[in-house]
């Protein structure tokens, strides 16, 4: 049979392990898709760098619409990033009737709902295993695995960069800012690693997951984003010696209200397989109805197992480039016309238990105000810790572990807490899950 | 569109699961599949009972081969276990040119080649995700996910029984008896446990995975089988204080001299993700060149999990029905055409570290001689312990922890040790893997 012919936009880091991949393993991946899968055009504003790393049949251009307008070429990888020309090249190859691969969370989490209409207009497979937590099957995994079920929540640590940074903290008492710029001196971290330690590279990877686990339209602009810059590795101490550890989490739920689409530090409990995962590893958990609880487990950046992904939706779409368009897994899970407007709800309403660390004054009278208020508010406690301070000789830090409540009646709660003249210090909160 | 007809050949616990949970998530399941997949008839040997689970409409017989003759039926879902009937229908079924469903390992292990040789003629599938790992999706991960990859071995608890009886042993320091009958009373093991605590059922799962992680021929009666109804709860004590649990293990490895097919009991590190499965649940480790390390963990057994699996299958099939075969995932991952024929190693052959104990009388010399011949067969030592005996006054245990040798090594090194006079009681050897 003859060849499938791949264009491939951008050859950086993913790029190339993709093209690399694709040879070093070229028999082996013959055997299982029956055709041989190649490179047969790059473009990369680099030509030079570019013609460096490929082979002399690989055609080099610097412009990725020559690469659409190759009547030869049957499916394109999108691997430049961003928003921009990534944008205008993808909604280009679907217009030409190409099928597409892309790994990015970005373009998918902001532009989803028009790529995956116009790529069902077309006829054309847009894949995006890439996109999610590098070479775990997470999405196949959501999307076909679990396909009997209905998908209760989904936690993942999905982002290896505050990982690695949160992993670092704990284990060598460190700052955030000490545990950031070895991150950045390994090269976990970017020099610009804004996206990573503010959630929001994370909330793209949880948008589209919601999307796909729930059946609604992909959700970004609705998630609630906290990043872990705030965290302090003395949160970490206390939270580890009450039993848990503290994960950078993107998490999202179905309830009767509504979807809750959340990014945020959040302990979890210390024996729990989820707060195992360190350093830049990524894993996702799922809770759904039939299956119960399954994890997926693995690398969730780097060149080789992002390439990982890619390849496999290369595979996947050369065994249904013939089929249907019917009859194929949908882009989203759920067939376009089945999906659902629920509402995201806002982190007010979420139902979620709390870590609190209060800065007291060491006074007869304080717990009994402090825990007075938060009986009125209906918060009832789980555990409770009191540590003398380091720094100030006359309070005391006071560690307080809830139940779950309404986010918004823990926010009236420590209104009030705030309020107090023996609380001395803002009041550090934290939210808690057990993923039970 | 029409519905897709399922005929169901046994309703026992993963049957009525499957039958409910297509029921309970129906609009969920159509929503994905764009098809309403329902039973419409079900065989069992107890007609009463089964029409008291079903539905009016669902047509009950009490033989499978009503189902396999009524045209109207798509997909035959087989969940009655072992080789006997069960074989008898899904050859018969395939014969007729309908497609399978099967949980069935100890079927697919034992009569694979020729079951997927006369579908692969007969141009039907047989799906089998529930047959490895329960509602995992292991199959789909390994054959779909990670076609990219050069798979170099997998690692899995693939045997809820065995793990939760293991569970049991460290957590309450346990006999093997006693935990056993702990899992019989809460129904995690059968009354007739002897296909789970000698690992049998775990190497069935294993030569699925081996089959389909390396292209070869279904490579059941090669494995190494070792259950753990010899294993001391003395040696889970001695393995924690040296860093490491004990798990059954099934492991399939590919290696320049041939594949390592095994499944015994195995020290693995207690920091180590796969270390921390407990109870029954199950776990799939896989090492593959480009993604590296992955991991899959769930429930490996009951209704609904394992319904959850059955489901996933024939989604799929209901959506590649009307492709063309030659564009269907083949059933062993690699094309039929490009199977190989590597052998599986002997045990003797197999390179692997090990944990040994020795009982030996209280005299200077003892170590010396020891060590001496594990030196002399050039194995070296990770890792000593020594304890006091709790019951001989006069000897004395003394732990081993050897870095990896050849096993007919460390075979020939132990008769050497065992024939030494100092050396009071059977050695006890337990292998051991670090999973890097």
């Amino acid at each position: 049979m003859k060849p499938v012919n791949i264009g491939l936009l951008g050859i950086g880091t993913v790029g190339l392990g993709t093209y690399r991949v694709l040879i070093r393993n070229q028999e082996e991946i013959q055997r299982r898709a029956g055709r041989h899968i190649r490179i047969s055009m790059v473009a990369d504003i680099d030509v030079e760098r570019a013609r460096s790393l490929v082979s002399s049949d690989c055609v080099v251009v610097n412009d990725g619409r020559q690469i659409i307008a190759n009547p030869d070429i049957d499916i394109v990888v999108e691997l430049i990033g961003g928003y921009g020309i990534a944008y205008e090249l993808v909604m280009a190859a679907i217009e030409s009737g190409k099928h597409v691969v892309t790994a990015n969370k970005a373009l998918l989490a902001v532009h989803g709902t028009e790529i995956f209409a116009a790529a069902q207009r077309k006829g054309v497979m847009v894949a995006f295993e890439a996109s999610v937590a590098g070479g775990i099957p997470i999405i196949k995994a959501l999307r076909e695995g679990l396909t009997a079920n209905r998908i209760e929540w989904i936690a993942g640590i999905i982002n290896g960069t505050t990982n690695f940074i949160l992993s670092q903290m704990r284990e060598k008492n460190w700052s955030f800012q000490q545990a950031l710029e070895m991150a950045q001196s390994l090269g976990y971290a970017e020099a610009d690693p804004t996206f990573d330690i503010e959630g929001v590279d994370a909330a793209h990877k949880a948008s589209i997951m919601a999307a796909i686990a729930f059946g609604v339209r992909m959700p970004f602009k609705s998630a609630y984003i906290e990043g872990i810059t705030q965290l302090q590795s003395q949160d970490i101490r206390f939270a580890e010696q009450l039993g848990y550890r503290i994960k950078l989490l993107g998490i999202a739920k179905q309830t009767p209200d509504g979807i809750e689409l959340r990014i945020h530090p959040c302990l979890v409990p210390a024996k729990s397989i989820i707060a195992n995962v360190e350093g830049a590893m990524n894993a996702v958990m799922v809770q759904a109805d039939a299956v119960g609880t399954t994890l997926y487990y693995g690398k969730g950046a780097g060149s080789e197992p992002t390439a990982s992904a890619v390849i496999a939706d290369l595979v996947d779409i050369t065994r249904l480039q013939t089929a249907d368009p019917l009859n194929r897994v949908p882009h989203l899970a759920f067939q376009p016309q089945e999906m659902r407007d629920i509402p995201i709800l806002s982190i007010d309403k979420v139902l979620t238990a709390f870590y609190l660390r209060l800065g007291v004054a060491d006074q007869a009278g304080v717990l009994a105000s402090v825990t007075g208020i938060l009986a009125e508010f209906n918060i009832s406690i789980d555990a409770m810790l009191q540590q003398p301070s380091h720094n100030k000789e006359e309070s005391t830090e006071l560690i307080i572990v809830t139940h779950q409540c309404i986010e918004s009646q823990m926010n009236a709660a420590l209104e009030k807490i705030q309020s107090l003249s023996t609380v001395i210090e803002p009041v550090v909160r934290i939210r808690k899950e057990e993923l039970i």
